[in-house]
């Protein structure tokens, strides 16, 4: 029987019976966003996540600095995703000969920039040479006092998102259109000192360029933006702020029904999701609406979000936070809301007319099972 | 410009450079076999290796069970090369969706019987699939009290290399003769209860066509074996018997001319190689001179030996057992030959009528760069 057959997700589930093991020193492993290792008194978290040409990027719609920022924030978002800071980086770099040395040099611009924003130290990697595709992949060590698993949900807490949903998705699709790679990577904050000859930058010509495209589409440069940003260089979501309040915590990387869904399994719970509740970017709806794609499936399964979904019991601080982040009224940068609350067992959305319908595991899956 | 015109070597230098950081954390950096870690009084290493088919295997010659074990061994080499014991391994498998379920299990299979035989334990990876080739790659970590570095060795230095030089490079050629994959992995220490369907083993009749093509080239399987073995399903070597007396060490993975010359640049000394003393075993003698290929040629740059190439002071413990494992007489299994030693800054070698000529940094290296 071949693997799209399978799909991904039984795949997953025969690796990790035959290789579970939880001893005294593995508090963590196979089967959380990072494992934990109990080093010497310390938290050791490591998780480890790849990024293949042709299935996760394509190179005529991504540059090689935005390519080397994502591959560091997609692994920095699981140590997050495990409460922990992230700290020493190893990279896996495997690359057509024919590849530019200007490419290369690209690729590391945007991986140091990504290092500098979460504190991060590349201390080791490996080269290779390859006949077709590129292929990355980054192992990432963090430490924490106190890993936040999948598998801590209780009945009755609430569930909540950072940020909005489906933003990358749209923001993917929004690319397909444009047909071209987009110079975003010149944010204030997110620059290193110029290189000659350097490919972080993008022309203001290439900007007219993709511009006009959009103003055929009806839509402006500025209603995009942010969703190519998410999509092309997201930044990974530190939890500092409500940390100590959740009980379990994945980060959505497949798409919310799918990383809830796997939360819900590790916690043995089921859960109870407000459809309206879902947060959608003004943005996300506007260029969903002229491309003509429904904004919630986006929001739901679109995948490559690098939101946090996470878990606190009723009456936490969390309350006040999401209550804050809806009135405007919150002084950290990061939205918060609150969309639904953890069950016994049932699983489902309920739709603005109260409608309820089952909650399905539908996200992304390597080797294309049928959903 | 391209990075066939640049090569693997600068474009490494680059990078290091760039990234380069020593800190009261950080011991060791990028740029040896391994990174150290301070972390909380412990020496953590980490490395991580990776393996691109039709680059480093070829799924004609290889079984599935084969690559997950060398996968493993390859990253454990690292991880002995510094000195230390392997801990926990980080697993990254790009696959095409149409692979057969069954060849997956039997790469687990191989890695498995790999973990056991190091004590190493996975704690996580990431699963995708990929366009065209497969891609496998693993992080691994492991502890040591001292960490072995390359750049420990001294003028006087004596250098010396485990097992013999060659056989796995030599085991890639006969394999090129036999043209299909070569059922070795049902040596008794390395076997798992049978798994039904498992494609661990291989048959007497795939056996026998092969013992067949061997003898139209006047050569026996007994005689090819042990390179084959060598090439796909490599044992990492446990310096544990020398580590205490070794000043500078490296796994030879490029070939011991190049590896030799890493260590040299490290340590900033240079070398001086008796050609005679290089250990060729006499199975490697025989089949290099049926396949007509200079047997030193590829002990000295065939790479993939997975062998340990370290020095130590004069009159050290390893004088003794290099001797003892010359006459035969050492009671662990691990051959040690003293191969040369470590100059002030001359880099040479000395052939068997007393010639010198230059030791030069040859080797394999990615992105094709002319020798």
């Amino acid at each position: 029987m071949k693997l799209s057959e399978i799909g991904e997700l039984p795949l997953i589930e025969t690796i990790c019976k035959r290789f579970f093991k939880r001893s005294k020193d593995i508090l963590v492993g196979i089967g959380d966003d990072a494992a934990v290792i109990k080093y010497h008194n310390k938290n050791l978290l490591m998780t480890t996540d790849m990024m293949v040409e042709g299935i996760h990027f394509d190179l005529s719609f991504m540059t090689p600095y935005q390519l080397g920022f994502k591959l560091v924030s997609v692994n920095v978002s699981d140590i997050y995703a495990m409460g922990g800071a992230p700290e020493y980086l190893l990279l896996n770099i495997a690359m057509n000969k024919n590849t530019e040395h200007s490419f290369i040099l690209a690729f590391f611009d945007g991986v140091h920039v990504a290092m500098k924003l979460y504190g991060v130290s590349l201390i080791g990697g490996d080269l290779s040479s390859t006949k077709n595709e590129m292929f990355i992949a980054a192992s990432l060590t963090g430490n924490t006092d106190r890993p936040v698993k999948r598998s801590g949900a209780h009945p009755g807490d609430k569930i909540y998102v950072t940020g909005n949903l489906g933003d990358s998705a749209c923001g993917l699709e929004a690319l397909k259109k444009i047909k071209k790679t987009v110079p975003i990577e010149n944010t204030p904050s997110l620059t290193l000192p110029p290189r000659g000859g350097g490919m972080g930058g993008g022309d203001n010509s290439e900007l007219q360029i993709i511009i006009s495209k959009l103003s055929k589409l009806c839509l402006t440069w500025n209603t995009v933006k942010p969703l190519l940003k998410r999509h092309l260089m997201p930044i990974a979501r530190n939890p500092k702020d409500f940390v100590k309040d959740a009980t379990a915590m994945i980060d959505i990387s497949d798409g919310l029904f799918i990383d809830l869904s796997r939360l819900c399994n590790e916690s043995r719970v089921g859960a109870k999701l407000y459809a309206t509740h879902i947060p959608i970017s003004r943005q996300m709806q506007k260029v969903s609406s002229v491309l003509k794609i429904d904004p919630f499936k986006l929001a739901v399964s679109g995948g490559e979000d690098y939101e946090l979904l996470f878990t606190a019991s009723r009456n936490s601080k969390l309350e006040t936070l999401a209550l804050a982040s809806r009135l405007g009224r919150q002084n950290s940068k990061l939205k918060i809301t609150c969309i639904g609350e953890i069950t016994k067992k049932e699983r489902i959305v309920i739709d603005k007319r109260g409608k309820k319908s089952d909650l399905r595991a539908e996200g992304y899956q390597h080797f294309g099972i049928k959903r």
